[in-house]
């Protein structure tokens, strides 16, 4: 797999089995994204989304200052402002092709939420801007105590569109709180994070999260596949969803998924007191 | 009533005015369920739902154990895995069964959310799996100290589908919590189900959430029932809707329940300092 | 714009640059609302959503008892409980009568979610029925320490209709706290609201919620207009639909918002270090 | 089968292989309806939902004068108006007791919808009010060039509240024209149900209808039931959702149902040019 | 009412018992729209919705050539064209004044749709453009056989936003042809709106459509006015919902509604063979 | 640009300006499709959906015999049997393998729906299976007088899955006329096809609706592209959500797309009586 995937910011590694560790690499610039990198970012999960090994994935930051500073603004303001000035001046026009770039950035964060495999991100130092897009898309938040979080986008006078303010009232129970850094780009710490309930667990460094994040990731990836990817794609459905409509599909989704092998490796597994084993997916 | 109800795995008392108390009654076996059980949790709920005395109920589990350790696996197991080995082998049949089985079960459950009056569930001890799928569906939900939570079913090889996946993330608003302990499976405890919003309160013993939930549901069975079910029936609804759809289906709703005597004895009263009696309904 | 607006019974001042602070100025009735003040509201909220010098408002109550202690029953009551007596008593025909009026309240208070602008509600004291219904169509909710709240309509036999069923789910993400509240009528301070999430920030007495809200105001109405109006309407349209609408959304509003001057603006300033002016909107 | 089964509104045959024919059977009463007929009915369709050897279902009318005259109104109007002069004159407690009512006739009615079966109606003479209900629950309409229809409903002083309302405008595709039918009552007949879509196909008589439906359940029958009871289930799911939902729970819906062996037996028994057998479901 | 209402470009006339005639009066510029006069069509409608005297409205436009050719594009273009050159130069500031005036806009046409009694609109002449946003609004459509539609749009360079685009599909059930129509913004006549469905009529001239349009008014206004408001308002809400939802919707609605006396005075006029009368509503 | 695109079994040939028209070309084999196909169908309408000098689509099949005969049963049924004998033989893996494989397949078809230029489909011959979902992706639909269409899914065992059972119902009125041809795989003609508006027109000959296709094509070509893209993504999005929503969407869009410089151009044209020329987009 190390083979076909060779991405160029972000480093790939196995450090147990099953597990993925995705790291976005390009610490000298505080990990910020321009555009190939969010390219890169949507072609590594949809790879590992179908590779058979993994089952489970964490996402952080390389270097010791950021997750991710969020945008690149100046190789960003460089291609915004640039193609303010080009001959392109009928607003509906420009309006047309900000609105294509808007979807296929969109698309690409979202990646990580259609991947299969459960995404836990471990956050620490600047984590700001796209940081939270990234975050809320992944399925478990966790941080470092040094992180500092913003909503930063309307400092740039802009309002988040790669996901921030479409998932972030689906994640935080908080409805007050959300609009409140949202509408003020103010920084919020760790702490204040956990209390809201934006990230599950705070851990004392970058290191220590990751630690806690791969952790995680493996006691997931020794659970049943079958199980586990089912779970996130049902919670994920019913989360925008009736109830009604979310028991509707769920059935649905078990009536295949309920004749895995799985079920009975798992319970067999538990009456022998030892670890199941369950067959790649 | 008492009399057209037999319950043989429920206990259903009457301990204050307008007040039933079903208990699960499988004490020996954890209150784990079988198929039999989960039908006549059906039966009682529908017919408490139109039962004109009773206006709030408190579900609760027999034995200092469980509330329920949940699904009777070794009875489970006996229907799910036999059905392995039987003639039947074409996957497409054996999904329209199970998809047939599990809507039946998701009935059941979802007769607690349906019912008309109020559930107050009081949890205790080993309240895994289905215990879970159950408090979803109940209205309040209170635990003593010594609870031991956990959505257990990717620990027997499958998505929970009894309604845990399509309520708790309606429930609690930490989606990252709920991602984990669905994800993991993993046993979380009173003070961090009332840290993330999953219980309202926690009691120092089985005996004391038990009281704390009749207190509950006594102070909601004072009230005016049309009121009480009305509210009960526009909250689940505008969970699930967008705000639009809640007003307008509130004023549907209200525009008959309005003319309820009920307001002028709940205001006279208030004026004559005195507790309101209401008719049944 | 105060000559065009001369509200009865209403505080209006702008006590900064582009902040306006509404006061409910009907301190010897604790604040509490009939049919008059309900409509003048909704003229305010209209006036202010347009209103180009405005980018952000303050609601709180006049006097040291009550935000608003809701409804004035003893008003209401002589129109709910006299339509009694007259002679329309087909209960169908009094249902039309009852619905037209109930939607043109809840029309009224919903004015404050459709106000283009963030609304910060400063509460203290007195916090009751209405208070809540009002409270959940504000966009951030602030407390003193001395705030008693509760959703009160159940003790007056019936359903709360004027918004607090359809968006207390929407911004508390604990669903049976929410219930039990509802369903009880009880009472509950700053601590629990803060608790929960229906409080962001509990502060000392009136005067210092004022104050705060004031400053997040402020802090707000210093941001780039379109991208804070933007930022509040696609978090409400977010909010009631799927994630996939949502970004939809976004990406359709975008196309025109990031056409904006604003954001070269904001992005000159920050490299000069200087706070940033943006023209009218 | 059908000694489990003993309607007695109601005739249940098998006039050919995998088809069952259901006759309501009250000629001498225009086979109009009363509470214990869809009580029956709903019996009936839930039982041949389940039934193995059932594939396809007509549904018509014994006698030569109405597939059904609707309501009977005579008994209806006892429940009703007698309902009216009892002791419970709280509007809204009434309002609960219709609403239980309502909902639980809806229910019966539905059972149709939900059946897995298709179900042909066969529709002749008069078809008034309840006639509608049950036709636009089922899945293909048919009728003899005789028939009257009506959405009776409002000239008995009510809109039509078993389905009528919220099911012709998804099977109808002009709006105007169920508009039209619905509020004013008026009498159609066949040549103008058909060419606004109500009905498929006009048949010179009744007994050209039903030997019509029976030949098109026939020809139902012989395809696989795998295929065919899972295009009727997405079709339903799909007529209420958006596109993109309908595609997502197809491709789970199939990804149990493509396993089936009866796609290879079908495509062997056509490249063989013979009929295929399908195990029974 | 006709003194509080003194409408200037629309005509109100009361031909016979509770049917109002309303009249777009502009004949010698084709009855087409200003800004004037859609603000005035929201209040004509606003009022006749809660006229206890009205059951029916009929609308038409006056003079010989014309139901309305839309847009007054001159007017219109001065509005639009000239508010081009302006100061306001940030097509961002202008996106939101843009979106407040369209907005605006629907919401007086939305008025004929949320009207509590029906509107058949009879259509002569050009009825193009807006012609098409106000019939599709309406709840019947008929038409003169000289009748020239369009969806005109396109041809001025826009996306039609006062409702076409969002109803069109919903009362018309032929996509390909609205995509067509409205793609390529030819004229259609009277028989191919009849055969599409988008008329339910095709009448010889303007005097027969108005005078066809006054019978189903009259056909309607002689009904329970409780059963003719609730049949529109659940249609409505129906065709925009699942199934669920509606019947859901309609048990609630109708839970006050069956209460009405006009029940039993319509089974009694039935009875008696005589005309009901029903009461004001 | 037919530099960049070399399509293998397609032809793209562009008649007129700003027209495409693609046409699938494997005639020898009825152009029945295989996996490299829909892949590249995917590829051309991606393309397409972006190219700036084309404004609107033709897609028609070549050679005398078929649009498409759907489905290449033997290349799938190598896919779908062969893998049937492979060690993967846990139907829960299975069900995971083929709903990405679904997945993956409607995602190809919906490049159609998705594209920015509306698509005329001119059908001819045989056009089954496939070739309704493909019709059903465009947006209008026109076919020879020869055409012989079926949804023949379930002759093969299996519901139709690539879009069929979801856009049908949403594209012809005529549900119980949708249920019966899915239902029964039955092969109808052009008329038929019209009649219930599943075609727009029929034409003569293969030649004569290709040119009739490239007809309208042209029409719309002519047409401002900004107001015809803006059309087909709001008609889409109305389709499938409430008119408030469509409404609400419309306004946003709109809010742009009015700044084009197309109104002004499209007004003076048809002042001054000549054709209007439009930007590329």
């Amino acid at each position: 797999m190390t083979t076909s995937l060779n991405p160029k910011y972000f480093n790939i590694t196995y450090p147990q089995e099953h597990v993925a560790h995705v790291e976005i690499n390009r610490a000298d610039k505080m990990n910020s994204f321009f555009e190939a990198m969010w390219l890169e970012l949507h072609t590594i999960f949809n790879h590992l989304s179908h590779s058979p090994a993994v089952r489970a994935i964490v996402l952080s930051g390389a270097g010791p200052k950021a997750f991710t500073a969020g945008l690149d603004v100046k190789a960003a303001s460089q291609g915004l402002l640039s193609s303010d000035d080009d001959s392109q001046t009928d607003p509906a026009r420009k309006a047309f092709h900000l609105r294509r770039h808007i979807t296929s950035f969109q698309d690409c964060i979202s990646a990580i939420e259609r991947c299969e495999k459960p995404v836990i991100v471990a956050m620490h130092g600047f984590s700001l801007g796209l940081a939270v897009d990234i975050a809320t898309a992944a399925d478990v938040r966790l941080c470092a105590a040094d992180t500092k979080f913003a909503v930063k986008e309307v400092d740039i006078g802009l309002a988040a569109d790669i996901g921030t303010l479409s998932r972030l009232p689906k994640v935080v129970g908080n409805f007050g709180w959300v609009k409140e850094v949202a509408l003020s780009a103010r920084v919020f710490g760790a702490e204040e994070a956990q209390r809201v309930g934006f990230v599950s667990q705070v851990f004392g460094s970058k290191e220590e999260v990751v630690k806690g994040a791969l952790e995680i990731a493996g006691l997931i990836a020794s659970k049943s596949p079958v199980a586990v990817f089912g779970t996130k794609d049902i919670l994920n459905w019913s989360r925008d969803r009736s109830v009604e409509d979310g028991l509707r599909y769920t059935s649905v989704w078990n009536s295949a998924a309920l004749q895995t092998k799985d079920v009975s490796a798992a319970l067999l597994s538990g009456i022998q007191k030892r670890k199941p084993t369950f067959e790649k997916l």
